[in-house]
């Protein structure tokens, strides 16, 4: 294992030191792994996080217009109830508090035990659990669908309807609708490394790739040779629309999302075959994202994520926002 | 070899539909491998490029505020001066051109040359050299020292004074004054693959990294066995401040920008070590950035760029920007 690290076990530590010194926007919340805004407002908040692994997710959606907190655990390792209830409580300004659950066993449960302690102290705490990934139905990690990069489209989305002053069941209202119209598939060229463990998650041979990996390494739906980006498209494309509720003529939004090791340039090319079919099936593209939003440390691969949008998920998810990595 | 891609030939190409695809804000001039913004306005002109394989390098940096034109060579190969002739003359509204050219043999002839035949048509262009690379005083691909990611330090700060309505006089001044103020170093911890060689540029042992790499995997200063984060910066650091002007006292801005392979997470803890040297020196840092602005394909690794700033560099620096990639 080769890393740009200092001490394993002081990872995600170091990391939030780093971010926080480089972006003025966001600070840690003393003695914790929370990452929160500078400036806060009396609005609806929301929470997100997760395992760590995974950045820019969660921390760099911090902002103005994105999520208020971002709650970072270990490593692909879910964050406690108490880190979690620390960000609920940092946050809550009395308008209530949003959770945004990626669906994985671990922070599922994480996260309903602190929003119990927060209900307890008097907080008022709603939660959405995301669960785009079409490729497998039960996995490693999860009872039900994986929530992988379409998370990203919640935070955007359900961050600007709490900025424009929704309340806290208008706020969820909007998140969920989002979660129920984004569906997302990811390849993999390559495995990951945790810091801590020194060893890949997985082997794939010099010529192989897997087909529906989830973004911790979880085995995905189909082991291959390797083939051309237009044929990987068209395998993942073709299972998210078996999901998807878009039909011709729908707007939708598109996230090719790099896993962490692939070139930008590739994503471009990825974006040229998914583009045509979108097209093909006679989609509108209201707008197109391409960069490392949910990422898997250093593994090689991407995403696809396609949300159907209706008129007001468009107009949020074109909002201002000073969230760095959006 | 195991990319994202249909046809190495088609590579380039294909990557620029792609990116326009996805930014409205950009288009191809067409027939060219240039990448122009899809307004324009009467001003100064900033035309950079360079081979590929360096993205979101230079493209990403088109926009209101940064540069007008980018033109794309093959992966690694300087663009022909038809090219760079060919956004000279789109993107020139009579108030002349700039060349933003980082110091590669290739790329100084092929720009040159266009900026005489430019000038044959009677527009005025003047140019720049940026040299940020203090590894090496000559290499492989130069004489002297090599470009590479400083360059998009001038970039940001001349667009802006161009966007201000400097004029080509001006602009190319406080672009120089970037490149005499601008100082970099890298790390390599694997090397990348050429997609048309299908070859990794060099080999690294399972525990080597090399110091001082340059952006196209050109031989560095010293390959050794793996070290700690902090012991790689203090080395760049050195180097870096070996050679800075910046004094204690003095304000600067700092670049950490991945190669392609190395997680966001990793350039965060990388910073720790960073924002302690310079702290150390006495500098005062008005900005850090942290991210991938000039990659070497997926080549794991990072480089750190110092710039020296004075009171109009800041103000350029801190300016808005549409340009996608910053």
């Amino acid at each position: 294992m080769k890393k740009v690290i200092d001490d394993a076990a002081n990872y995600v530590n170091q990391m939030i030191d780093g971010l926080v010194n480089a972006e003025p926007s966001l600070k840690r919340l003393p003695g914790t792994q929370v990452v929160v805004r500078a400036a806060s407002e009396e609005k609806v908040a929301l929470v997100s996080g997760g395992g760590s692994g995974h950045e820019p997710a969660h921390a760099g959606f911090v902002g103005y217009g994105m999520l208020d907190a971002a709650v970072s655990g270990e490593v692909f390792t879910s964050p406690t109830p108490n880190q979690v209830l620390d960000a609920i409580k940092a946050v809550d300004t009395g308008k209530g508090v949003l959770l945004v659950i990626k669906n994985y066993t671990g922070d599922v449960m994480n996260f309903e035990m602190a929003a119990e302690l927060a209900s307890a102290e008097g907080i008022e705490v709603e939660q959405v659990i995301v669960n785009d990934d079409v490729a497998v139905e039960d996995s490693t990690f999860t009872v039900g669908r994986r929530g992988i990069a379409g998370t990203v489209f919640v935070h955007k989305i359900a961050g600007a309807a709490a900025e424009a002053g929704r309340n806290l069941q208008q706020v969820k209202s909007i998140a969920q609708r989002v979660i129920d119209n984004v569906h997302s598939m990811g390849v993999a060229l390559s495995p990951c490394t945790v810091p801590s463990s020194g060893q890949p998650s997985f082997e794939l041979g010099e010529d192989e790739i897997e087909i529906g990996i989830g973004i911790h390494g979880e085995p995905g739906v189909k082991r291959m040779e390797w083939v051309s980006a237009a044929k990987i498209v068209e395998m993942l494309i073709a299972k998210i629309f078996a999901n998807t509720p878009a039909k011709p003529g729908d707007n939708v939004a598109v996230l090719i999302n790099g896993l962490g090791a692939t070139p930008l340039s590739e994503l471009y090319i990825a974006n040229v075959s998914v583009q045509k079919m979108l097209q093909e099936k006679g989609l509108v593209v209201h707008r197109t994202l391409i960069g490392e939003y949910m990422t898997s440390l250093e593994m090689a691969g991407f995403s696809i994520s396609v949300l159907k949008l209706d008129d007001e998920m468009s107009d949020f998810l074109d909002a201002v926002t000073t969230a760095p990595a959006w």
